[in-house]
């Protein structure tokens, strides 16, 4: 895949068999959270559920990420799970442009939860409010825990998989993710 | 499903939506770990990478298992990826027996790794070993932060889902999971 040089340039080459982190089933989400009056968003994958009274979910985001930025400064995020039908387009929208040079929330559908933090509802079937309670140093990775606040079902449709998104979509991963690119 | 009544007779009842939580994908894996001579292992579906730089995987398991025990004592675990076609059967066997009153590798396909931790390689796909790292405690749950020191793959089939667990196979989950049951 395209990604392939890409990601092997940067002396990211892993030192274990790449190709078993493929085996390992996630979703696709868009990551939201503001500072002041200011949104923003990111796709992610790396994220589960970690306990469930009280719910808590644990996601990975890289530092260098403006999303980053706002959940450090706010302690809140939401997370919007994405339709299997979103075009790749919107996904490559939130996943490979930055929010410091664009602003994503400007054509598309959204609304403020009821923890203040922006949500993505366009081919979102669902979202959670998250408040920051933990998080964890990865080197150039956190891995914020967040208590859920708040939840709404918006359809129930099947949500998209990172392997639809590599496989079907051919969908590519950004160097700074916290998972393997496809193909690597 | 029939984990309804025992899941929500449990007070453990959410507070927000439960449905969204169904959206999130995962996978289905086994969580092996060693303490001296004894090995055991668990069923697993809150897993992910978090980095890939070096690679590490977070996991969330319940503070009561056995398999928590042993992690803690040797910071060492493994995590066999189970294929699609994967027994409903085997997957009950590691996920609702405890290793406390009976030897779940007594009668399956293992071996030891690298790292010295036990890997169930019957219905494995590939396989990680990982020497833990940090850990963060979430209450009734630990989510272990594991360095993955090495990784093999052997076979290319597809892995079991969670979604497909809960919905072809009417999989259950029990009360202690990190993630709750399905059809709560």
């Amino acid at each position: 895949m395209g990604i392939v040089g890409e990601f092997c340039s940067l002396d990211k080459k892993p030192l274990v068999e790449p190709r078993v982190f493929f085996q390992i089933s996630s979703g696709v989400y868009i990551i939201s959270s503001k500072k002041g009056a200011k949104y923003n968003g990111m796709v992610a994958s790396s994220l589960i559920q970690i306990s469930s009274n009280p719910a808590k979910m644990a996601v990975s985001l890289h530092k260098d990420s403006l999303t980053h930025e706002f959940i450090q400064e706010s302690k809140i995020f939401s997370v919007s799970v994405l339709s299997i039908d979103t075009p790749k387009k919107f996904i490559m929208l939130f996943g490979f442009r930055s929010g410091k040079t664009y602003d994503k929330f400007k054509e598309i559908q959204y609304k403020i939860g009821s923890s203040g933090a922006p949500i993505v509802l366009e081919n979102t079937i669902g979202y959670l409010e998250c408040r920051v309670v933990n998080s964890i140093d990865c080197e150039i990775h956190t891995v914020f825990v967040g208590e859920v606040t708040d939840a709404e079902l918006l359809s129930t449709d099947r949500p998209m998989t990172f392997a639809y998104y590599a496989d079907a979509l051919k969908g590519r991963v950004p160097t700074t993710a916290p998972i393997f690119a496809c193909g690597c």
